[in-house]
């Protein structure tokens, strides 16, 4: 007997059919003899609706009681989930954030797990029943309801697995698992069978969406094994998990592209100690996100310093850098929205030597300019021209050898 | 100060725009110094809505989960009042029946409030917060949902009105208040100024439902002001209070009309002893109320036995009945759908005598022949033909004084 916790997306519970589905093979593996705990998300579409209601209540509606709106698109799915099992015969019981013992910080709409409480859910299944637990929202200490962001229910299954020790956290979504790349841009792309929580992280952080990052950082922080698959078929998809020998054959794993960034540069900076906090200190209290920072000095004894940030904060980031230039005496603002940042992520690399070499070459070979680089321990990111995106990724792609069945 | 909880009901919060109509009237009463509680229903046909998507899922779907997604109607409505308040400065705070302390029993669907710990609530309004309360809903004491019946919302709100020992609790709703009777059927009617709980009890058991029978009790026992009003206008509405003094000119408050009853007689059932408990056991076995029951005992040692239910049982009842009566040897069953039941309503019976009298002549001077009377201390109700409704009840209010103004 394994203890499973499944996690549905909202295109797997959109409507009645799906959600009927969903109970299908809910009951096929509670049938095999596993205890099994589902957690839903809103039916696709649901929380979008309820955030522009919200907007015509109010321009800029209060954080609290957003939760409180949209909180009830998880309840929704849940309940009905769990009458259906019922209906079939299934002893089953749906589980609120507050009844589930899922309590969270504060922050209202990206409220973090702090601890969970799951004596019910445990007690339930001890029981004989199916648990039906309402992703993506908890209370925080004083028993306010709050949710936790964008694909927060990703984040609610892997959690929930960990306190209780779950053997395995299946998260079924609309696609088949994780990709070496995205198979819209590449056709030769493959799924991968097994990867570990630090490459997924790379992938999620790079804006590979099939899983929410928190829920990667969480399943490696507890060690929970995760499954992520397709709920419209039977197919095993790919296992997240700690990092294991047979990993290390490949040097890298997986080529991201991602297309939501802006440049930033600000000409001629005066060198001296002190001026990156300028520049980098309004932005922070903006509360944007810098993503690279590269700063070359030049012979002249002042700098070209060049940032990137998400395409949602560039004009607001821009505003900011143009009155910080005047202030500290830089020449000239200059920005580039037309920029991609290219990816390749692999555990392969802390062993290896001369992936960058593989990389800048691939792309040369291609005539395609890199504007800016970052590594990390187990990626190297390139920001190229956007046009040239899809041709860069299909090039990496090849270049790394993962074109090919292992 | 004082403190006032408001009730919207469900035609009040229909969409965003007569929710701001709302959050108009509950700043006006705050503006003036007083401390405010609202209790809302779900927007007009949103349970319903809930309603038929759970008979989607199931056919007869599990009461507890249908209570879960019930209860987000009420939760919708309180986050975009509480929302709208905020948005306009105010200090607002939404709660949900367990955030609230609304304790009650586990009958899911028709739960009754045990006790309220109203801390929180208390709390939030000592710190100057509007609090916006979900009606309808509650927790049982294993922290499972729980909903109130129809017009539960009522309920909620005389009974947090209660346990904070608010000044007034009002009620508002679509028509502006309580009238001598259907002013659709009879445009004499009158608006009610005053009320006592009882005759207001009387008459929302016969049907007008401008409350939920409930809530009259409850205010009843715990002594809460309740008033009636329209949220559409200004009017003062009825007040439903403890009898007093001056109520108890009138000697009829109203004549109520209920379309909603059967007849079931069996003729000629054997005058024995016990014979009574075979007709009713399996009748209350099915749960089916019985309300009037008339015995006719026969010259001949036998009787007949007539008695009405609400047409929703009348299917049931008739089976049960037909069954029961092969068993005891009554000749035949009769049925008759095409009844209505008028009633009288007023604490001035207790000590007017001739009340009946007024009753039974004014129905004879039209030609309208009484088939069942049954009595309680303040209430005289006659069960005649349907087609005869509308003529009974124009009959009786202006036999009993009710078309003029006093």
């Amino acid at each position: 007997m394994a203890l499973r916790v499944q996690k549905y997306g909202g295109t797997s519970v959109a409507d009645i059919e799906r959600i009927s589905n969903v109970a299908d093979r809910v009951q096929k593996a509670y049938d095999k003899g596993d205890q099994v705990v589902v957690v839903l998300s809103a039916m696709a579409g649901v929380t979008d609706k309820l955030i522009s209601l919200a907007k015509q209540a109010s321009e800029n509606p209060d954080k609290r009681e957003l939760d409180v709106l949209l909180a009830t698109g998880e309840q929704t799915t849940a309940a009905l989930l769990a009458m259906i099992l019922k209906s079939r015969g299934y002893q089953a019981k749906s589980f609120l954030g507050f009844q589930a013992g899922i309590h969270t910080d504060k922050a209202s709409g990206k409220a973090r797990i702090m601890d969970i409480d799951c004596k019910k859910v445990q007690k339930a299944l001890d029981n004989g029943n199916i648990a039906v637990m309402a992703g993506f929202q908890g209370t925080d200490r004083d028993g306010n309801i709050t949710t936790l962001g964008r694909g927060g229910s990703d984040t609610s299954a892997v959690a929930i697995a960990s306190s209780l020790k779950a053997d395995v956290c299946e998260i079924f979504t609309d696609v088949d698992g994780v990709y070496t790349t995205d198979p819209r841009i590449c056709s030769a792309a493959r799924k991968i069978s097994k990867i570990s929580y630090d490459e997924m992280l790379e992938m999620a952080i790079l804006g590979a969406k099939v899983l929410q990052i928190r829920s990667v950082e969480f399943a490696k922080k507890f060690n929970v094994p995760v499954h992520v698959r397709s709920s419209f078929n039977e197919e095993e998809g790919t296992m997240v998990i700690n990092e294991s020998a047979d990993m290390e054959s490949a040097i890298v794993s997986g080529v991201t592209c991602d297309m939501n960034e802006a440049r930033i540069t600000l000409k001629r900076v005066p060198d001296q100690p002190g001026v990156s906090a300028k520049i980098f200190g309004p932005l922070a209290k903006a509360e944007i996100m810098v993503d690279m920072i590269i700063q070359n000095t030049r012979s002249d004894g002042e700098t070209d310093l060049t940032f990137t940030v998400t395409k949602d904060d560039f004009e607001r980031a821009r505003e900011i850098s143009e009155a910080v230039a005047k202030k500290i005496g830089a020449a000239e603002v200059l920005t580039g929205t037309e920029i991609a940042k290219v990816s390749v992520i692999g555990l392969g690399m802390k062993s290896h030597s001369g992936v960058a070499a593989i990389m800048f070459e691939a792309l040369a070979s291609e005539n395609i300019n890199i504007r800016l680089i970052s590594t990390s321990e187990i990626r190297i990111s390139c920001v190229i021209l956007s046009k040239y995106a899809e041709l860069a990724v299909r090039t990496l792609h090849t270049a790394f050898g993962l074109d090919q069945e292992k």
